[in-house]
């Protein structure tokens, strides 16, 4: 295993009071005292020295050097961090004098790796540690630091500790076989185990998708016929959020116009073409067009004027929407309610539109979200493993019921089993490694 | 003097591994031991804890605390440093949980301020630490270094002892006359040692002057009537610079159109209408425009044709330059050179022009500067606060040799003493260390 000294500017590249250039491997600490004017090589673990950075004679800036010793740093290596003057330059010229002495330029997302290759985290842990570097709202920082904290990890050993168990059964049954009725083995034993334990993991599943809502943003397309109240809804909402919408909040689909966020909650309003300019835009947008778009959509906002009857036009959006998680908004509440639907009604041009907005927030707040409910994977890459160990699972479970031979069953039950170990990358390859850690920052 | 709680974040916001959020004021690890888990009440100064931000019983972010007590930290006060995720969102968060909890946002430069107020620094060490967090260059950063360390203090100091020995001489022999003739006195004691101190702020003040142009680089302007080699010159110049021109460099006049670095000499070209995309402009630039700009100008190449002799053009543009910082610059030497004039032959279009390069280096070169000739003022509050020493003290010098009564020469020495006081900030008011610190960055 590598452990010759790698470096990194650990913090961005602008003028700033304080940077950081983070260094790992073996033996860095006499490393770095080779060029340290303050003495640290008999100092203890997190530690922090003041001195100056020297190139042979030279003094280069005056530093604090953060020290740590042992097997217990974040990489598992020897670990120094050089506190200097945050300008662009003087960062620059420190951390070349770092590679001219004989460090290596760190990868990106090399002291990561490190961390996970000498056991210090696993695989959900570090994607978790990137997660937290680019969470741009709420829920997606508390994901993070979940999954820093070891919840993905703990609750997929458990899931692996339920199969192996299903697994133990059949292969003990193989050998010595305690049921000569394999029939009476699956009925009692393995089918609602491993039912059991789909739930789990569709539950999961579920909860996965929902929070990745919550974590990215919820794309929502607003349909209705013309007339019924579309852009005063939008203009209630866009008032109801309060705060200045973030130009942190990067989204990454194209097709997205704006955010509207309803505390933790953020809505992605699509093609409503730049709606903090022209929002007047959707009402003029046709209904072929939105009807088209709820495909794209997370959650359909479906407006009708609730002070006059639903004509064909009306019918014919409800129709349309009816298998999109949609949310039926009856406008003009004020005006007197006639049609018989149920929905939430409101009133858009008074901007009495909290029924809605609290229905929205409760819908998707996960923020209570504690111990079971907290069990929530944190990325595409984790949730298509659980979908494929689920599925194996699944396989499974159709071969017990039609009383497959178990030694066959077992190979599907491994394949599940395998798909939870690459989640905490247990069977990672080097190339995927070197793929997921490209995409965290350097100095991580 | 304030001691309340301040808090900034110290590295600049962009993703990056590692944010620092800095805080300062009396019993400010108590107060960070309020949200924080890992025990750091009872903790040695500089030492490194880990634990977790805690807003109440939520978990915000696992950070690594660093604490400084006594009054040897760098404000002067207790101090703590929250290293935390890098997050752009995640630093946000810690850091309004900061303000949450109490502490104030500090201003500009305001942990600096502290530090002088405390008397850590002197105010020149102040704007050297800010010198360093903008310097753009090798000597601009080795410049603010020799400030931090207290460089400038140190000669203000010497040079305010010399002055103060020459106003003791007089208060003591107004007070008690040793000399009975007051002529005596002056030629004998007071003149030598004004004129000595004199030269002495006097050499300060010019090679302030010239390190200056180290540090901003060097406004350089080409003239020459046409076809002389002007933009072959200037070709071979951008050759010579090898190391791409950074982007790093700032530069702070409009005019400037790029720059040439020859090692550690910075030439901003001054109005050759973006040279890197259209080299042929400077060509067809008129003289009279090119000779327009030499008051702009700290260095004039003046080009003529070596292969042919002066004419009436060549000769105006020699005429117009003659009070200018200028080489003279005689090319197309490799076709024989026919014109008797000093000046370094080159030949540009052959890229011959090493000689032309090795005198500018020469010229501006102050990398070896060491002992008295490092003694450099660093910018211009304070260059003018020397310069205002000098002329008071010209004026007493003056006045000695008119053998003006020695209790009015005083004045003048007085003059000149505060002036060098003003240098450190030991006068200085309120409202000019509001000025001074608001431009440093936050967290400074």
């Amino acid at each position: 295993m590598n452990d010759d000294i790698i470096a990194a500017i650990a913090t961005s590249r602008l003028e700033a009071a304080i940077s950081i250039i983070r260094l790992s491997g073996k033996d860095v600490i006499a490393f770095v005292q080779s060029f340290f004017s303050g003495r640290i090589i008999d100092k203890k673990t997190q530690t922090l020295t003041y001195g100056y950075i020297m190139d042979g004679d030279e003094k280069v800036d005056e530093c604090l050097v953060s020290i740590y010793r042992g097997k217990h740093t974040f990489t598992g290596e020897e670990m120094v961090e050089i506190n200097c003057h945050g300008g662009v330059f003087i960062t620059r010229k420190v951390f070349n004098l770092c590679i001219r002495k004989g460090a290596r330029l760190a990868q990106r997302g090399e002291f990561s790796k490190r961390a996970f290759l000498n056991g210090r985290i696993d695989l959900s842990q570090a994607e978790a540690i990137s997660d937290m570097v680019t969470a741009n709202n709420d829920e997606a920082a508390k994901l993070a630091l979940r999954g820093i904290q070891g919840n993905i990890s703990h609750f997929i050993k458990d899931l692996k500790e339920d199969l192996i168990q299903i697994i133990t059964q059949i292969e003990v049954n193989i050998d010595y076989p305690e049921y000569d009725d394999v029939e009476e083995l699956t009925a009692e034993k393995l089918l609602p185990r491993s039912v059991s334990l789909r739930e789990k993991m569709d539950d999961i599943i579920q909860r996965s998708r929902h929070v990745s809502l919550m974590k990215d943003g919820i794309s929502t397309v607003i349909v209705g016929k013309p007339n019924v109240g579309k852009s005063s809804l939008l203009n209630a909402l866009l008032d109801e959020e309060k705060a200045i919408v973030t130009d942190i909040a990067g989204t990454t689909r194209d097709i997205v116009e704006g955010t509207i966020r309803l505390d933790s909650v953020v809505l992605n309003m699509i093609d409503t073409a730049g709606i903090h300019e022209t929002k007047e835009t959707i009402e003029k947008m046709g209904v072929e067009k939105s009807l088209s778009l709820i495909d794209k959509a997370d959650l359909v906002l479906v407006v009708v004027d609730g002070s006059s009857p639903l004509d064909e036009e009306d019918q014919r959006i409800l129709e349309k929407t009816k298998d999109t998680n949609r949310i039926i908004i009856i406008n003009k509440a004020d005006l007197g309610c006639v049609v018989d639907l149920e929905g939430i009604q409101i009133s858009a041009k008074e901007m009495k539109i909290d029924a809605l907005t609290n229905y929205i927030k409760d819908s998707f707040d996960f923020s209570s979200m504690n111990g079971q409910d907290a069990q929530v994977v944190a990325n595409e890459r984790q949730l298509s493993l659980l979908m494929k160990a689920s599925k194996s699972l699944d396989a499974a479970i159709s071969a017990m019921r039609l009383s497959v031979p178990v030694d066959l069953i077992v190979e599907d039950l491994y394949d599940s089993w395998n798909a939870l170990k690459e989640i905490l990358g247990e069977q990672a390859k080097e190339d995927l490694l070197d793929e997921l850690f490209s995409r965290f920052c350097v100095g991580k």
